[in-house]
């Protein structure tokens, strides 16, 4: 088997990691003697034994590693932490070749593991292939700011509401599964104050489990006049209240009151990223998407629209005023009776 | 080979008649015996043989038609025209089986053809399969009129226009080409006098020959009172003005004046439906488009969408205040940058 084709396998074994290695990537190893695989491994979770220490794990016999190839999605970790380092530790076994998917853009790692290979005398070749794993994180450690998506449901006339602006509910189950999935790939999801409010949302992932539910994030004008009974409250998940008032209240203990001057787009992602998230979904509303569209801050979109004309009613971004902004298109598909769009920044 | 194979042979074969055959059918059909292709033939253009004497002058033996099964995608005519009838044919030749796609809606035949072929000893088999060949000439015959299409492109935020009212173009040179594809399908396209006036379109088929171009239908106040160097008077394909006051003028012969009180989307398909015109693109403005919704008028849309936001503009269906209307979505495809969807009538 070519080295394409084992890095492929590699990356579907790292994926098996999707939704519990939150802050850290997957990352899939396999370890190869003469063209086969001999063992694969990859990061099941965040804390957990990293792909290439896994990989080495099922080898049926520790020997095998002397004189062997790991093929590896991502780029062997150099640093000392809880554990020595994955590089360290290839060099102690013997592997004699090493082929990484991609450097890691991490700084605690960023090209060392590879050069601590290669100062060892192992061959190492970097394929430059992410596999299309770790989106946000790459982005995170390149961009030094979370991934923003936005999500909205439309219809085909480009509504979110019918007229009244009570909540309606415009695309069916398929679209709610995969809305949750995407949900589940988060670290953070932000509404604005009027959809707190109005839609007193949970903002949970249901339909699936995750080990680390993203921070529920509201901007507010003053977290201390918030009605006490919000679903954010119910310590589901960790809620995060973006305000410019000093809070006198107690809160619970999965509620942060976070206090700065003004908080736009800007101050929100710069927040987020202090905290390490890397993954930021701003579900709503439409003032809020708008604003983050104003800044230049949207990095992707996620659009499901509906088989349906509405006519009267609130049509989506009417919020917006900027210049026209353009898109690549990266994926329609058939979700149910609607589709579904995803779209990357320029 | 079994006759659901030998259908789908018989539909590829009808195919190659696409935007030939004008208010005939596409029609094919293939001779076969034990099992094997001896001939295929289709209808090839308005006027030519039947796909079913086009198959039999295929034959490299006539003999060979004698104790042989034909597989044809729509019942063999039945009514003496300029030639005798098929089913007549068929018959003389000695075939012994007929396998027929889909009976034929049109009152002439109807089922006529099936009887006559059964009446001299044939073994009919009738496989209710239209293989979508002829939709709008099946609607045509079921319903009494047209089947009416509505075009419309529109961007992400489902906008027409950029504030300012100047012609926009919105999708790209794929979506441009399909356009011309679903004009070439029709046999009449409607504007509205804004549009007339303001875009003065061609509406011709460009990118592919037409052996019938659509007749180009504009809804007037009144024929006399527009400017005489508009482009739909330029005799590159009959144009039709349906307005409220009788002409005193002289038209080219390629331009037609049809005078009633009143003209609503009921009238004017019925009026098309009178001239035997079977497919209707209701190409814009978009107040004519939302009249034809209105009236629950529209079978099917197609809808081009750009991966833009522009923000102020002007939206879709700006002109519907009507009750929702839900669609089913037949198509999501990928148009270069764009992306297309079609949705029937639920």
């Amino acid at each position: 088997m070519d080295e394409p084709a084992l890095l492929r396998i590699a990356q579907a074994a790292a994926r098996q990691g999707r939704g519990h290695t939150y802050t850290n990537p997957v990352v899939g190893a396999v370890i190869v003697r003469d063209g086969q695989v001999v063992a694969t491994g990859y990061h099941h979770r965040f804390g957990g034994p990293h792909a290439e220490i896994d990989a080495l794990q099922q080898l049926p016999d520790p020997t095998l590693a002397q004189g062997a190839t790991m093929v590896v999605t991502l780029e062997p970790c150099s640093h000392y932490g809880k554990t020595p380092p994955c590089a360290v530790k290839l060099i102690a076994v013997g592997i004699r070749r090493v082929v990484i998917g991609q450097l890691d853009p991490n700084p605690v790692v960023a090209g060392r593991g590879q050069r601590m290979l290669a100062a060892a005398g192992i061959d190492v070749t970097v394929m430059n292939d992410t596999g299309e794993l770790n989106q946000a994180y790459n982005f995170f450690y390149q961009q030094r700011r979370p991934l923003v998506t936005v999500k909205m449901a439309q219809t085909l006339d480009g509504k979110m509401n019918q007229a009244g602006n009570q909540r309606t509910f415009i695309t069916g189950p398929a679209a709610y599964q995969d809305s949750q999935r995407l949900r589940a790939q988060q670290h953070a999801i932000l509404i604005g104050e009027r959809t707190l409010l109005v839609d007193n949302p949970q903002l949970t992932v249901r339909e699936q489990s995750v080990d680390h539910p993203p921070v529920r994030v509201a901007l507010v004008e003053d977290a201390d006049r918030l009605p006490p009974d919000l679903h954010l409250f119910d310590g589901q998940a960790p809620t995060w209240l973006l305000t410019r008032h000093a809070t006198r209240q107690k809160w619970p203990a999965s509620v942060r009151v976070l206090v700065d001057q003004e908080w736009t787009p800007a101050t929100v992602v710069q927040r987020l990223a202090q905290e390490g998230l890397q993954a930021l979904l701003v579900e709503g509303g439409s003032v809020v998407q708008s604003r983050f569209l104003a800044a230049d801050l949207v990095d992707r979109l996620v659009v499901y629209t509906a088989p349906t004309i509405f006519g009267p009613g609130l049509p989506v971004f009417s919020e917006y005023q900027g210049p026209s902004v353009h898109w690549n298109l990266s994926q329609v598909e058939h979700l149910g009776p609607d589709w579904r769009v995803e779209l990357r920044r320029k």
